[in-house]
């Protein structure tokens, strides 16, 4: 335990990739690997490892570039209306019929093109042409080397080879092109914890998908990755699963056991195969990052990736991406980046580069970026990531509404058809987003990025200007009314349309079988129930409090009333998994994970869209989904869910 | 011949398309073509076909987040510095060694990690744990449903599957995925005269590349492709071609023939199978397009692609990319677009769309578009394009200096890496696009776009701002000094550097053997001699004029003098065809395609670089490269080379 903890350092990333950079070159492995020569019909994405000089001129012969009469163009001088020239039709001239295409005979410099040439004669076999009009030489004639000339540069070294790179290659005279060699990278999957994918689980089972993730990574970046079979930990078999990978691979990937914890084996791996040159790296998520070469004059370099899905990802994008990158005589990937506004304040710890998730969207005239969770196993918060804000080491953080750069993993275009939904949580949205997802009218499918901040956190997502809209279901406690003296309250200065989209049953969501027996609200005092609760500002808080007030229930009496969830699937994994007894959320969240459900109360859930926003194409297909009825279908079959009223406007707020 | 001519139509592409839309439509074929479920690990790239959801929650168990010790929350509270807890270390608690990832025994709600638990007790097997503040309930918990909860959306349905998208299915428990089915595409070469890739050639012979391109195409937008083997000029046989295609391909690729030619037969071949829809489309490149469906309820369709290289390209930009992403549930490529400023005036026919070519650079603060070639045969325009500028039907072009939007073929930091070399041109460029292309130093190669336009057209273009540097050998008649007196004259505003390229022999380029036995400039007069010249402005053209004044020749004396080529390869192919005699040019060139050549003057060749840039980091590999013993003996082996002041600054000119 303790004691067998190797110490992890922290050093810069810079000064890692500078050591990884030193050894590579010191072992010869600092430029491309090698090159080999592929047919044509298999170069594409293929990286040029040399100059391509033409074979050929192409045309390679002067070619007719119309379907006309080959002429010599001094044959058609002082040819006018008034005097047209005359020229007989046959293969040895003064004038022969070619197609475009067709060699220009030795004796014709120019083509009178099927247009402008009067026949006479049969007119399958015309006898002559009469040309009203002189010919320049070299009309209508594509001369030889018009592309290109024999000798002359088609592509230089490095060029990645697009479909149109393929034709200018052929037509200048080659069927092959000699291309760097794609790096081979071994992707060792190591943890004794760790289980293939699709097989059955038990509690402390990983999945073992890091693998698939970075093989899929080396693809993309254009290697050829092998997975290795699970090994687990066991240094030995780490260390021969190392060496044998090192024999027939360039590069070699060690997942987890990179950190300090008792079976974390790979630095000690590192050091029976060669030598370890980094172990630990300020960059979070990240930080335990190994890098070493196996031993020997051209050692192979080994990078000991973390075991959590989005520091082994992003370990990837940082050290792989670039060396393969430089393996195929190409810059590092230089993401596309975007200004956009900080949501949220966020402190990042001083000595550590960090990596933050985002989502982007425009909205209005701001484009705004929404950080997602920080937790390295949150693998979510990667796929749901527009893009990255890098906090450098010597930087504690941003308030909100500072300006950072985001370096973008989606098109922008895809940024701009992003409609950003910040607020209650609710199911009706994930069935919303893909109905958007699938939108093939107008502009083509909109995407649905939305974060689960409860109905208050929207309002005033609303107020900053962070959103296109928010799902709120906000009981006014005075009034029983639903979100409009909210909206009051916090948009006194944003008109907005409140948009109903469902009716839903709140309750009591408890394990199958109801085992203690849960009848109404007042059993939440009862001294056995185990709660979950939902964040302040939910809907459903709310919901909760105004009614434990109406029966004089203190919150105090409730066990677990200050245990908080964020979404209603959230409390219900909580009592799916027994460390929760009861829950307040709705009837849906409770059947999908398999629980029962004590119907308590009716609420309404609404859309609250400013009204700058509420005709804009953006949210065309929205307002289109809520009113087709094979949706609403869709939606009212989810158990608790009532529809009749969705997509019609409940108030305009001015 | 004309007689067999076919109505070639000349619709707009607007309505191209809409017919094409509404054959698919009624053939049920506008959505996407059916369903393939695959393996995660061959996942990368397709297109999910519906929404998944989480069938896993995960973790699918409340996990240690540290390695240390689960406890539970409640039995640390109290717990300070001078009230330490103390916790008996065993299996069942109330605290128990777990590494990151193991589950939380039943009884533990929280994880102390081993950074904070001081052990007491051997150090290999510690008795007890002490812990100097509280932990809170599910502090250093993974809890169920972290990640995922099962049921929730993963992912929506048409998301192309990125490597972080197949590590959230494989969490959230599946081994497969449901995609869109790729669509099969067939490519159907036809044409008498076309010739296989690698084949040798005689004159009229057509190297077959457009379906090498039109796959690759395909394969890119996620297609499957099909290359058949080419179709002679056969009515029936094309026929029998398409009838098998249609039966197992989703859409059927007619390469050439679809004019109206003689030996067009595919408007013919597609009446055959089914319906004609469109024949002749006003775009330009790519006129004779064709558009069609085999018969039958669930017709095929059919694009008859045009024979010219740019328009296949560009037809299947236009009309094969849209249809192909549509089928995988994508919109149609968008790609970035940028605003430029047009070096020169550009003339469109009304009726036409025209998709120009450009090369885009930034020349100082400004983005400039030049246009390239618009020949629909110069396959080079395409490969060396930056972007295409769309000039609708309704205008009728751009005067220079208007600003257009570039449809962006190459990312924006190509772009921003481009060295935009306008002036004469010389052997030496190629080779420095070659070295600028491998440059791995501070920023990346450097992608050199070159416009040959003459020494004295590259003077104008520096004036104009719209490269960065021009090559120039313009001799002064008056003082036969090398390019100052005319930069003074073009540039009076613009402080430049001039530094030494090279200085290189020009010389009568003349057949192999010199079969006129020309030996000096007043040869050229002799009426057996068949001059190629170079065109206005460039400085072998103001050379040789000078020279003939010095020697009393008049221009008019010599056969072909108005005949003019753009580059000394030019003059030289020319030559090599045997439509010429004789040329003035450098010995490079003469070699290059087996010329003889006779010297005749030394001159020299230098860069022309407005102060601003000379220092700027864009220059600086190209600066390197010229004072590189390496690059310098390269270019010293070209014959008629001398590079002993290459790279120094000849004059500054304020």
């Amino acid at each position: 335990m303790t004691e067998r903890r190797i110490y992890l350092e922290d050093i810069p990333l810079t000064e890692a990739q500078r050591r990884l950079a030193a050894a590579l070159q010191a072992a010869g492995r600092w430029e491309p690997l090698g090159v080999e020569t592929v047919p044509l019909d298999q170069a594409r994405g293929r990286v040029t490892a040399g100059p391509v000089w033409a074979a050929l001129s192409a045309p390679h012969y002067h070619a007719a570039a119309m379907d006309g009469y080959a002429v010599a163009a001094a044959a058609t001088a002082g040819a006018s209306e008034r005097t047209p020239v005359r020229l007989a039709v046959s293969g040895d001239g003064p004038a022969r019929y070619v197609d475009t295409g067709d060699p220009l005979p030795a004796w014709a410099d120019a083509v009178a093109p099927v247009e402008v040439a009067q026949t006479s004669g049969p007119s399958a076999q015309p006898e002559a042409i009469e040309l009203q009009a002189a010919l320049a030489p070299w009309a209508h004639v594509r001369a030889i080397g018009e592309d290109m000339v024999a000798t002359e540069l088609v592509l230089p070294a490095n060029t990645r080879l697009r479909p149109v790179d393929l034709g200018a290659l052929a037509g200048s005279g080659h069927a092959t092109v000699s291309v760097w060699r794609r790096p081979r990278v071994a992707v060792i999957p190591t943890g004794t914890e760790l289980v293939q994918v699709g097989r059955p689980l038990k509690p402390g089972d990983i999945i073992e998908y890091n693998s698939l993730v970075l093989a899929a990574q080396v693809e993309q970046w254009g290697g050829v990755a092998t997975r290795w079979p699970i090994v687990p930990d066991d240094l030995a078999q780490i260390v021969a699963a190392v060496r044998a990978a090192a024999t027939e691979h360039d590069l070699v990937l060690l997942n987890a056991g990179s950190s300090a914890g008792s079976e974390d084996y790979s630095a000690r791996a590192v050091e029976q195969v060669g030598t370890l040159l980094v172990h630990g790296v300020a960059v979070r998520p990240g930080h335990p990052v190994i890098i070493g070469m196996t031993a020997g004059q051209a050692g192979v370099p080994i990078i000991g990736v973390p075991g959590y899905p989005v520091s082994a990802a992003l370990t990837a994008e940082i050290f792989v991406e670039p060396l393969l990158a430089r393996w195929q005589g190409q810059p590092a990937a230089a993401p596309p980046t975007l200004p956009a506004t900080l949501t949220r304040k966020v402190l990042s710890p001083l000595g550590d580069d960090e990596y933050l998730r985002v989502t982007v969207g425009r909205v209005g005239e701001r484009v705004v970026a929404t950080p997602l969770s920080r937790g390295a196993g949150v693998i979510t918060s990667l796929v749901r990531a527009d893009g990255l804000v890098i906090i450098p080491r010597h930087h504690e953080g941003y308030d909100a509404g500072a300006t950072v750069n985001v370096r973008l993993y989606r098109p922008l275009e895809t940024i701009e058809r992003t409609l950003v939904v910040i607020g209650s949580h609710d199911l009706t949205l994930d069935l919303l987003a893909q109905r958007l997802a699938e939108y093939s009218g107008e502009g083509g499918p909109v995407r649905l990025a939305s974060a689960n901040v409860g109905s208050q956190g929207g309002l005033i997502a609303l107020r900053r200007g962070e959103a296109h809209l928010a799902g709120s279901h906000l009981l006014d406690p005075e009034t029983g009314q639903y979100n409009l003296p909210a909206i009051r309250r916090y948009l006194p200065e944003t008109p907005v349309v409140v948009v109903a989209l469902v009716g839903r049953e709140q309750g009591l969501m408890v394990p199958a079988g109801n085992p203690q027996g849960l009848r109404t609200l007042a059993d939440l005092g009862r001294p056995e129930v185990r709660f979950v609760n939902r964040q302040r500002g939910a809907g459903t808080r709310v919901l909760l409090d105004f009614e434990l007030g109406k029966i004089g229930l203190p919150a105090s009496d409730i066990p677990g009333y200050a245990r908080e969830e964020y979404t209603h699937l959230g409390v219900a994994a909580a009592i799916a998994s027994g460390t929760a007894s009861a829950g307040l959320g709705i009837a849906a969240a409770a059947q999908a994970l398999g629980l029962d459900f004590v119907p308590l109360f009716k609420e309404q859930y609404q859309l609250v869209i400013p009204q700058v926003y509420a005709d804009s194409p953006l949210l065309r297909p929205l307002r289109a989904a809520l009113l087709d009825r094979t949706f609403q279908a869709e939606v009212a079959a989810l158990p608790g869910y009532e529809v009749s009223g969705m997509g019609t406007i409940v108030a305009e707020v001015p």
